[in-house]
């Protein structure tokens, strides 16, 4: 059935019954059920999902203890997406009916300070409860048909055949964009932009823990940069032959690694350490491990993994006093509303090769086999087909 | 009895007999004896110390733990100082007798690739046994009476009328440089440079952990670059009186934030978090405290302080990813004999108040005193008149 984006205005102002993949318990399988999906509220736009993949992330939400917030069942997952607005709620004067946007997991109000610096992405009016990831009011626009309230994840909730998102999440982008690679911008090849934070030179080395779609993006970014050695740190051995289409030129299997760690085998590899480090896994150990692994007088580490067991982060303070930097950033430091158009021109310019990173597609109905692939190790990007 | 910067030529090549204040247990008063400087060997220096002053990790390291590396006893502390070369060993090209120079704990060899690049400070070649700060081949040129070792102190060793540094660690001033003035280049003035690490912007919030020398150059740098506001953190509420006159702007005494945390307090009077934040004392708990109270989005948090207790660096690698970064700074990450002179120039141009942070003087013989002022809270800087 071919993807359509025409909309209907029948539902304007009323819930409309759609289909959702459902995460109801930790770890389990999701479930397609039909849900309602409430009008769009005030800054809100209700948006019908066309294509949406599978991130990293919705990973460890769905896997997340039931205890421990930013825990939430049952639960609609999914933030990577693109869509056509279906309707629009009070104020919303940026989008219109029928206009192609990506939602984001990051806000953008572009309002306040950090919104109109140069030097922020991470919107100080409503970034605060980002990983809790609801309406701005703080209550569900989804209802299983019993009536229970279905939570949102990251402000975005793709699986789903309809969503609500607060206009601050959303970039508009242009309507010829080819929609299974528009949904790539919306989360993991973005955050890869992370080289741009770090200004990565040319000539310089670069190590980077984790393979995923970030870190990959990391490596494309870095190649374009012209560094002379881009070393990638995975532990499942496939990841080398992939990574090498990305531009990583040398590989080190953290599993292998015995009577040297990891940073040791760095070091020496690169006489010292590496220029600039990247941690896109989100595990403290590895955060320290990059950290360890860049250079003294001026190395580098850029964490962009977010750590979701609550670890702390413990470094040596002698070590970062010989002129070693170690910074974060969220969504790679890019300004969704900004610098998203900008790179959906680079793909246009075949500078960004977003294809690249699609490695499976399957169709709504088979949701759970993009958890399987992924969970494989299989998958870079598995892009997910609305059945509409 | 005046200083006198006239040097004899008969002992070249020979050891000189002189007096040293040695430092012969953790945390005793130092001895002033009789010791024998050896001649310079091949790279070295032996200077006739004109001036010297107390900083703060002469303390730190006069009362180690004697059974802990960097320990070590007997020893000839400090390491600012001014002097005039007596005589050269083979190699040295660059300095000659009679001329004035600045030791530095830092080396500087300006041939490794760290002291060719601009972007580090941290000689690759010489930098790694800086905190032992024997010279480069391992023995002392220092012996008492009794013909024992005497060790050196971060390659400087100034609280001696005699010492020997290696070349690479000397920086060569103006003949006409006041001298009591001069010695305050060598270490903790010239490490509050650290503003420069930050990039330090016109209208800015700056927050300074500790208001020693170092804190108070930081202040002095960052009232010059025009910032808004400067808060000084100590537990001493004198220094807010003198912190005054070199920009503080805000005071916050530690040992006061009881109901909340410093980083709380700091966060509630600038909206959320400092622009900069300078920790200058070298403690891991006050690093983290630095740390939360930079803002998010673009805070930058600066270690100066070396932490000497082995402590680690705790952080929420979550904070961090928001935008916030932490980097570490020996020496203010100034290149000692490329940007040493041109602190000096400033103080001649009168840009650079070095008179402000001298609030004792004594002569050699009552040194100890130096160290007094310093426990009691009373000194920035005692200086030392050698009494030649």
């Amino acid at each position: 059935m071919p993807i359509t984006r025409s909309i209907t205005r029948e539902y304007i102002g009323k819930p409309i019954r759609c289909k959702a993949a459902i995460c109801r318990k930790s770890g389990e399988p999701l479930v397609i059920e039909e849900i309602e999906v409430d009008p769009p509220k005030s800054w809100e736009v209700r948006i019908k999902i066309l294509y949406t993949s599978l991130c990293h992330s919705d990973l460890t939400f769905w896997k997340l203890d039931p205890s421990a917030p930013p825990a939430a069942f049952p639960r609609i997952l999914g933030h990577e997406a693109v869509g056509v607005v279906e309707s629009v709620g009070e104020h919303v004067e940026e989008v219109k009916e029928g206009e192609l946007v990506v939602p984001v997991f990051l806000p953008n109000c572009g309002e306040c300070k950090d919104c109109e610096s140069t030097k922020s992405n991470t919107c100080s009016k409503f970034g605060s409860k980002l990983f809790f990831g609801m309406p701005r009011d703080g209550t569900s626009r989804f209802r299983d048909m019993n009536g229970e309230v279905v939570h949102h994840l990251l402000c975005v909730s793709s699986f789903s055949e309809y969503t609500v998102v607060d206009v601050t999440h959303l970039v508009k982008i242009a309507q010829d964009f080819p929609l299974d690679k528009a949904c790539l911008l919306s989360c993991g090849v973005s955050t890869g932009a992370a080289w741009k934070v770090a200004d990565v030179e040319k000539g310089t080395t670069v190590a980077i823990f984790g393979l995923g779609a970030v870190g990959l993006a990391v490596a494309l970014g870095a190649k374009q940069r012209g560094v002379s050695m881009i070393i990638g740190i995975d532990l499942n051995e496939n990841k080398f032959e992939i990574g090498k289409q990305f531009g990583v030129t040398h590989f080190v299997n953290s599993t292998t690694c015995k009577e040297k760690s990891v940073s040791e085998v760095i070091k020496d590899m690169t006489n010292g350490g590496a220029d600039y480090c990247f941690e896109c896994i989100g595990l403290a150990s590895l955060m320290e491990e990059a950290f360890n692994s860049s250079r003294e007088g001026w190395g580098k580490t850029v964490i962009i993994g977010v750590e979701m067991h609550g670890s702390p982060l413990t470094l040596n303070p002698r070590t970062m006093l010989r002129g070693r930097t170690i910074t974060g950033s969220l969504f790679g430091g890019i300004k969704p509303k900004s610098d998203l158009p900008l790179l959906a021109q680079k793909y246009l310019d075949k500078e960004l090769n977003l294809d690249g990173f699609i490695t499976q597609e399957v169709d709504f109905k088979d949701i759970n086999k993009a958890f399987d692939y992924m969970v494989q190790g299989k998958s870079i990007r598995c892009i997910i087909r609305m059945d509409h």
